[in-house]
């Protein structure tokens, strides 16, 4: 690597603030930008400066050094990409809002890429022909867009975003496994290297479309995926993405159902309440439209309904809650009152909790009233089984049944086996051995650069402000000059040498500031190391700083080069 | 840097092509696209594949590496960016259709950055109060969009390109004088570095406004720009940029101006001819509208008024031609015999050809007449005087007098000193000395980094295809199997032991592949150096090949190793 200038403080595009920003909600937000390493320039819209470019490109230069190494080729897509791909794949329109369209001087459909899932597959499409020429992994380092409705936590979620995504393109599924597990062992390496404390979870595909799919989330307050970890076992997955296995039991027992009188009891407290049994017992049935017909969600009484979830097991259909109008419609909904049991006309489906054998009291589709002894399989028939409860904290892991832990995360990264979803719609093949055409299945991975930035701050600062790994600061030392003239010379001396000697040096050379305010921006800015030309700078002697830990040591200029070019 | 690994050709996502594309009419539109560089993916927006997106890195490393030596601190802005800023300088209007506008969900105008001055200005706004932060030289990397009306050439010019994009800021003329003199010398460097033949040439500001402002032009059959060159003296201009003193004539000898029949003779060519004099003796005066007012240019008879200049000095204000509505309205205008003498509510400019003194042969604005013997500023006065001629081979150097030479080029950097319209525009004052408010003056610049790689495509290509400077070659060596089992085998290995020395390794592999084929793919993709391990393998012996000069030489395998890793 060529020497890097030493950067001055003086001179240097960052000015940090005293004041966290007013919109700032989140520990990264706040201290990014009091560090002076970004700003906002629209909602979910930001400017890197200085320091934080350096952070930015220290990322990326471990991301693009891990893929190099697993044969993964770089390339490099337009970020405006035309709409016939993305309305050959579906995704023009499921895309919805998310997407920037816009249109050019001649009204020809572009869009700004959320993903490239299309362009890939058209490239490949171009470029490989025999399956000799395959498997090969694709990657890119760009910018990518998504108009999020509530963009927010500063670079945790912004619109334009810097992502590494990748793709891989082979001719059978155990090639798939092979380069998914590639990304895999890639990832960590990554994280690893980031000093990213991280878990490996179970995911749900979501947009994607794919089969098997994985989240590298990096455990946060400020995240926005929550996760279920197993204290005993390696399970781990987001909360969306984990679904029990369906157990019947035996309901041999149960006597026959039976209606009860239940006035004014319209909510599942005010049923459990007047019962006096526990809101487990009974059934709740939420009501939804899908494409507008009617589905009625059958979860235990004390369980909330996951929407995310029944979103996804619909997909791409819309799914909404149900209004007056839809009751009024059909008189059969006795609203507060819904049993599954003698219900026509509606799509059942039910959590697993509610296996067959399993017996509930529910509404007896009466105003007033409600069944007892209401057996799943013998009293109502479930249409399908989904797991759509929202997970809650001593749930049952589902590998060895300990109390699951909940924790929330930020998604650093995403792999998955999108198996021939994009190959089918674009028609992506190449010769097989046998001389007839193979269809190509595809995988896509994910990290996302400018949020693994934001994940960092989060979990390496401390109450002082930022305090980087080595190999991600914009810096390897700061210097700075605590003092007069003698002070700043000697800094300035000294940071010359050390970048001489190919340390990458900040040196806060400021006239007119305070040792005092040097030091709390020096802490807030979160270099590793500090070293301060001091009082004893006429004698040839600094003190040395680590970030983290506090600990100081006086050494002689020579020593201290010594130590940090070591 | 860190080790490249070794890049194998069995491998590469980069197929070569034999053929032209249909739809490439410059050269390196063709070669690239050929050697697998790129691929188009809508019009004037390109993909760039493995072996282009290394050649695009090295150019932008180099840029990077220059900038960071003058000083310049690296960030990094957002792509797509709020319309007010652009508002309050006006360029959201008066861009056109060049820029590309959308809207985000909650309809908010936004656009995709064509260049960065409005969003720098108020970055350092928000981060700099003080004249003691300044000076300061900004610059990113990144993509810019333009909807060109005609994308063409490849990558020469397309819609969405990479640019180095830098911003200077300071509070007085010399400084503002001393940060374009630094980039003047930084992007000699660069280019010099990259192996560019290129001009410096004096250019007009355009859209960006300000004042003085120089482009780097690499001469290339492929270029849309055409510069002059002095083959005596250091002159080298834009023709666009190109302006006559005014040196007004002795007038004292021309007799009064005199009408003369000329029937038929509404042309240049049927006037001369009629009278037997030179087109050069005549006044043309062109007609246009500027904002709906009329305007006549007069130039010498025998020169082609450049509409590009007559633009650029009434921008922004539109400028169209005439059109027989206009004559149906002013019927003092006669079409075909139009003459300055005389003329009402005419705005009237002139080419400094048309100097005080000098006596022309023009209209009567009279059907079939003409007057001779008219006099600039005897018989008429030219309202401002202004260079709007098409300069022709030939023309004077403004500076010594000689013929001009022109040539075609290719814009590869701009420099401007852009002064204080944006800051005025957007009120960045810091505080001065004096503690009053100074106004800050900027300057701009760009290199386009995409388009170097065109330029050096033009430059450096032979009739055997693409043939890269070494610095900015996608690998120093291409390792060439030529044979069975056994050169491949030796191939592989001389290219994991260059590796492993620090080389960058390109190494055809292909089996099922002809020598033939490989040779021709070798030049075409033009790798400087050419190892080739074919009938002398078993005896250790390679060959090496110089892309360039097409010298070869037999070496064993440790000389070629020695040779290629000293």
């Amino acid at each position: 690597m060529a020497n890097v200038p030493v950067q001055r403080m003086s001179q240097l595009m960052a000015k940090t603030l005293r004041d966290d920003p007013a919109d700032a909600e989140v520990l990264s937000h706040k201290l990014l930008v009091r560090a002076g390493y970004v700003r906002r320039t629209a909602a979910g819209i930001w400017s890197w400066l200085p320091l934080g470019k350096r952070v930015l490109s220290n990322v990326e230069r471990i991301v693009r050094e891990e893929m190099d190494a697993i044969g993964a080729q770089e390339v490099l897509l337009p970020a405006i990409l035309p709409r016939e791909p993305y309305d050959a794949t579906g995704r023009w329109d499921e895309y919805g809002p998310e997407l920037f369209r816009l249109q050019d001087r001649r009204g020809g459909d572009y869009l700004l890429g959320p993903t490239h899932e299309e362009i890939f597959t058209l490239l490949v499409k171009d470029q490989a022909s025999s399956y000799k020429d395959l498997p090969v992994i694709l990657y890119q380092i760009q910018n990518k867009y998504r108009d999020e409705a509530r963009p927010r936590a500063g670079i945790l979620r912004g619109r334009e975003f810097l992502m590494k995504d990748s793709y891989s393109f082979d001719t059978e599924d155990e090639g798939l496994a092979r380069s998914y597990a590639l990304h895999r062992e890639a990832y960590q390496k990554i994280f690893a290297r980031l000093g990213l404390d991280y878990r490996i979870c179970a995911a749900t595909a979501g947009a994607m479309g794919g089969s098997k799919s994985e989240e590298f989330l990096a455990p946060a307050e400020a995240g926005e995926d929550t996760f279920a970890d197993c204290p005993n076992c390696d399970f781990a997955a987001n909360t969306e993405a984990i679904a029990y296995e369906l157990k019947p039991v035996d309901a041999s027992g149960v006597p026959a159902a039976e209606d009860i009188p239940t006035p004014d009891t319209p909510t599942i407290e005010t049923l459990a309440a007047s019962l006096g049994v526990p809101a487990s017992a009974t059934l709740k049935n939420l009501l939804v439209k899908v494409d507008g017909e009617i589905v009625a969600v059958g979860v235990p009484g004390d369980r909330e309904v996951d929407m995310d979830k029944v979103e996804a097991h619909f997909a791409p259909a819309a799914v909404e809650l149900v209004t007056e109008t839809d009751f009024a419609t059909r008189p059969d909904l006795v609203r507060g009152y819904v049993g599954p049991q003698g219900l026509e006309k509606v799509t059942y489906i039910a959590d697993p909790r509610v296996a067959p054998g399993t017996a509930w009291i529910t509404g007896a589709n009466k105003a007033g009233t409600h069944t007892k002894n209401v057996v799943a399989g013998r009293d109502f028939e479930v249409g399908e089984y989904v797991d759509v409860v929202v997970v809650q904290e001593g749930d049952p892991c589902p590998k060895c049944g300990t109390g699951l832990v909940l924790d929330r995360a930020i998604e650093i990264g995403h792999i998955f086996q999108l198996g021939r979803k994009y190959a089918d719609a674009l028609k992506l093949d190449v010769l097989g051995q046998n001389g007839k055409p193979v269809r190509v299945t595809m995988g896509s991975y994910g990290v996302g650069v400018s949020r693994a930035v934001a994940a960092l701050a989060e979990q390496s600062a401390d109450e002082k402000g930022l305090c980087w790994p080595q190999e991600v600061a914009p810096a390897d030392v700061h210097v700075v000059a605590a003092g007069k003239a003698l002070q700043t010379e000697l800094a300035l001396d000294i940071s010359e040498k050390l970048a001489k000697a190919g340390a990458r040096v900040l040196v806060d050379d400021r006239p007119g500031v305070s040792p005092g305010v040097k030091f709390t921006d020096s802490e807030l800015i979160g270099v590793p190391q500090i070293l301060v030309a001091g009082r004893r700078a006429a004698e040839g002697v600094v003190e040395l700083k680590d970030r983290r830990t506090g600990e100081r040591e006086e050494l002689t200029v020579e020593e201290a080069i010594a130590r940090l070019t070591a």
